[in-house]
């Protein structure tokens, strides 16, 4: 009944040299994380020496990691290891939101959060960006939306922000937002997916309540894996105790990542403290590469001057190149392959997003050689 | 203010030679699933050539995989890959159950099964085992709780058995119990993490309604990892998509276990299928075994004769020998590693659980010999 099953046994990823997809430029291994995988790859390795919560696993240090230097890292009073930022956002939710709560969502915000809510029973009231080519996101436009909220009568028990957002890497106002949010006693939500290991971030100077990164996304590590922090006032509620069962946290089903994907955060976390403190050159360097595509003909969507290495460019000399290829739209994808570079999906060409973390200038410098390459290819015929 | 972080780049696995932790032994990798590992360690690597919907992606080959495969190998109408069985679990019912509900669970039943139902705002009613020494799960039971739970004038919207049980390793008879949840229209979760993928499992077969799987526990995957298969009637639900976010499916958050885990849940399972078919040789070993440390003076709880890999002993000439033992309770912990044997919890002596799933005869031998040899030493003494 059960055939051909030979394919599953040697799976290649099959993938260019240069990857500017912006999922992939920060969940890249270090070498420490490479063989932390071999290590404790096999199923449940990690719970050898557990008592019977996961976060208080004193060898491997889970619990130092945990419960010292991850709140350190992330300026919040309580951090458990998630799934990822979008279970993050979904255990702080229905943790803290009652079915047919409202919340307040920025507009440019990925779509997990708003699955996260819709599995909560929430509303949603969107703060809609600028629009082109800003699609900044306004702090007032919290007040309005909380106001709309009101307007039905509803109870609005979370504000979440995208931090950047992940289509244009907008970096917006977070204090400004927490203050308006704060105004009106609701707590804010940071989703820190694509700045928590790239950047500096601390959600107790910023101002925000709670705080979601990516390991996969941003730190470095092995997916699923990623962090919800919470200040004390929230962490009591996202992290109470079963009425039940001792020393388990209902929220988190008893243990979350009970496996590799931790271990591959821990063995990445020093290496990611480490980059972290080079966020200025990560940001030079991506302003510098979008001046060098807009030469080319592309335009920069987004905040100018740009903050983050997650860049959305408009492209209508490559879209209208795509008119007429013999390729069609999916002339771009195949063009940049050749030349070893991966990451734009495929078909796209009149807009799309990249990212440029971690990648060399002289790397960078080959992507604009090949778009440069490429247009004037498609010039001459 | 971060300092110290060196510990965390070179963890190591200090474990004994022969792991008898009934968690550890169905999760060993196999060789193919080490390699998927390095292969796809990245953060988000499987997400390449994803148009969306990971459990659509054809290059790995996860689409095949989820929509053709599982269903097949767990005798469901659709499965989704999951963070584990808790995962699926909790979904299942968040998905199925109104808060206020009533669950029926096993007296057995794994701690997580409570979380889940808990963190869903669900009522349990158990069904009580019969005790010392079978602790068995009488399917009669099911119905006199769920008339329990009618009597309390509440909704019985789900009914969970745990096939095997994480403590005595019984496998009650599932399709008795089946039959009389659906006399009261009750749909019935199974609880697989210790049998699917060690033993035959099909649920269309036991007449369940859904069943979950624990790729970590006993699929030789890197956790967390497992699997939730549903009927019809039921995947509708549970697997129901966004109203606003195309193609997403409310449930998983979008995508579920979107790394390396799921690769390594793919690599193994041609071995997996394999070695199912050698169950009977599993079962007949783990008699043999218990058998033989019965002749050592202990006496295994359960079914009799036993039916899985997984045994509950009691030990009282091991509980008299800590009593006067130098090292006290830790003596058989100490006593066992210094033979290079370990996966008993340390401080346990007079009842302790143990798999021998996947142990040679000549590896078990080295066990019963290392039991043998303290229990001498002690008399001698």
């Amino acid at each position: 009944m059960l055939n051909n099953l030979e394919k599953f046994k040697c799976m290649k990823r099959d993938t260019a040299e240069i990857n500017l997809d912006p999922l992939q430029r920060g969940g890249i291994l270090t070498p420490e994380a490479r063989a932390a995988l071999i290590e404790w790859g096999d199923g449940y390795s990690i719970c050898d020496f557990c008592a019977g919560v996961l976060d208080r696993i004193k060898n491997p240090p889970v619990e130092e990691f945990v419960h010292s230097v991850l709140p350190k890292f992330l300026g919040a009073d309580a951090v458990r290891v998630m799934h990822g930022a979008r279970e993050g956002k979904f255990a702080a939710m229905h943790a803290l939101c009652e079915k047919g709560d409202w919340v307040v969502i920025d507009g440019n915000a990925h779509y997990t959060t708003v699955l996260a809510a819709e599995r909560a029973g929430l509303k949603i009231e969107y703060v809609p960006s600028s629009g082109a080519p800003d699609y900044a996101i306004p702090a007032e436009g919290y007040s309005e939306a909380i106001e709309r909220a009101y307007e039905h009568k509803g109870n609005v028990s979370m504000a979440v922000l995208t931090y950047p957002d992940g289509n244009y890497g907008n970096l917006a106002d977070v204090k400004a937002v927490a203050d308006v949010c704060h105004d009106f006693g609701v707590p804010l939500l940071l989703n820190g997916a694509y700045s928590v290991g790239r950047m500096p971030v601390n959600a107790r100077d910023l101002g925000v309540d709670m705080i979601v990164a990516s390991g996969h996304k941003s730190m470095a590590a092995s997916g699923p894996v990623g962090l919800l922090g919470a200040s004390e006032e929230y962490a009591r509620t996202i992290f109470r105790l079963s009425a039940t069962k001792k020393n388990k946290e209902v929220e988190m089903l008893g243990c979350t990542v009970r496996g590799a994907p931790l271990l591959t955060l821990m063995a990445s976390f020093p290496a990611v403290v480490e980059r972290i403190s080079h966020w200025p050159e990560e940001v030079n360097k991506a302003r510098w590469f979008a001046a060098e595509m807009e030469k080319l003909g592309l335009i920069q969507q987004g905040e100018r001057p740009h903050n983050h290495d997650l860049i959305f460019f408009l492209a209508e000399n490559l879209y209208e190149i795509s008119q007429t290829a013999k390729k069609g739209r999916y002339f771009l994808y195949r063009d940049l392959s050749e030349r070893g570079i991966c990451g734009i999906k495929p078909g796209l060409t009149r807009q799309f997003k990249l990212s440029t973390f971690g990648l060399s200038r002289d790397q960078l410098g080959r992507v604009l050689n090949a778009f440069d390459e490429i247009i004037r290819s498609y010039a001459k015929a």
